[in-house]
């Protein structure tokens, strides 16, 4: 299966970074929440895929929504995680794919079609970038950290942000306000980045990225509380070692 | 020349791909403003390819400062153009060489050694994006503008663009902050985003990317005044038919 998941974001990662260039239809799905007719066509064509596959599970796609199989089998797909970015011509944005048994994920996988980095987590080998195994930073001191932030630039965002979490604003060595949750996720994964917060943050864009960031040694929780159920949008994910 | 700048480009771009993934020392230039012993390698170097081909010409790099030669012939060379997501582990950054004749720009490139995207542009025949012609959006209302503002996450410098820009922030269809200038630039220049704009913009991180902004069809300004001058700091760029 995860040489399957691999061929599959490759194939259609191909055709997203195609798609880059040209000129595609984009909706308004609510303010300042976009969606292209790539995304719709990818999300179809992967399902489809996955599908052939695992004939009996679920399938909850960010456009589709969910496709009822199994209760205990599921594939989340993310077919552009960071669809702003795809739009704006900025070249940072994910397939994102995870696979969920008994409500724990097993695998997850987060590609960038554009500098065609792969990241790959299963539940007994740790997390990988292109096939070299990734761990988190070793830092210690939120003064000390590069932290990343999930906004656009939107006045009543951005004072959430720092109202909740003015030291990331104004403590940590760099904060970059940044979309893409899934590669976000996975920058803290590979030990660059050493924080990421994100309260808007959706279920199929935590998923994936989320389970690489823990199989890499990182932390993770809701925005909201103290737990993580990657069900429940906004995240809180650190090294591990870094307390929020 | 041409070619020249292109050969360059990919070779050093090459090595700062390969540089990205592994450990490289950081240092503090001031608060929240980074340099790595990449880009100072990668600038003397460059600077050294540059200085065989035009012996007599001065060059100006971020980290080197002045190399005076001519006075009417320069080069201007930003090694990492966008330091801190080179830092983060975000595949968002580019080198940019610009070539200066009697202070005006005659040729530029911008190049994304992740992706490999080579937007090129001179002073006789527009600009380009991998070989293919690339020119600015249509749009001409800020409420259908996709706007990229150059900022991180610093209460500081937020409060200031929400203070000259709160148009931006509130009333465009959606506004993504943005470190690398010179992508973002060139973002506006391909016609995918319609605004970019950076108080803090430097001389070398805006002027190649300027010039392929112009070149494309877009206008450029300074932040602080209504002229365009590429060695003042801070830029306001746009297709052209949106007003700011």
């Amino acid at each position: 299966m995860k040489d399957d998941l691999i061929r599959i974001v490759k194939k259609y990662g191909k055709n997203i970074s195609e798609s880059f260039y040209k000129k595609f239809s984009i909706t308004e799905k609510s303010a300042h929440d976009f969606v292209t007719d790539v995304d719709k066509k990818i999300e179809k064509d992967i399902i489809s895929e996955l599908r052939k596959l695992s004939p009996n599970a679920s399938f909850y796609g960010e456009e589709t929504g969910l496709i009822k199989g199994s209760n205990n089998h599921s594939f989340v797909i993310d077919p552009i995680d960071g669809t702003a970015n795809f739009i704006f011509g900025i070249p940072y944005f994910s397939i994102s794919i995870a696979e969920i048994i008994e409500n724990k994920v097993v695998q997850a996988i987060v590609y960038n079609p554009m500098c065609k980095d792969l990241f790959y987590a299963d539940i007994n080998s740790g997390a990988y970038l292109n096939y070299n195994k990734i761990s988190v930073s070793n830092k210690t001191k939120i003064t000390d950290a590069y932290a990343i932030l999930g906004f656009s630039a939107n006045s009543k965002n951005i004072a959430k942000y720092e109202r909740d979490h003015s030291k990331l604003f104004n403590e940590t060595k760099k904060a970059l306000p940044l979309l893409a949750p899934s590669l976000n996720l996975c920058a803290v994964a590979m030990g660059k980045a050493d924080i990421f917060v994100d309260f808007g943050c959706s279920f199929e864009g935590q998923v994936a990225g989320g389970f690489i960031l823990q199989q890499a040694g990182g932390f993770v929780r809701n925005y909201d509380n103290e737990e993580y159920d990657f069900e429940q949008v906004g995240i809180v994910a650190t090294n591990g070692k870094i307390l929020l």
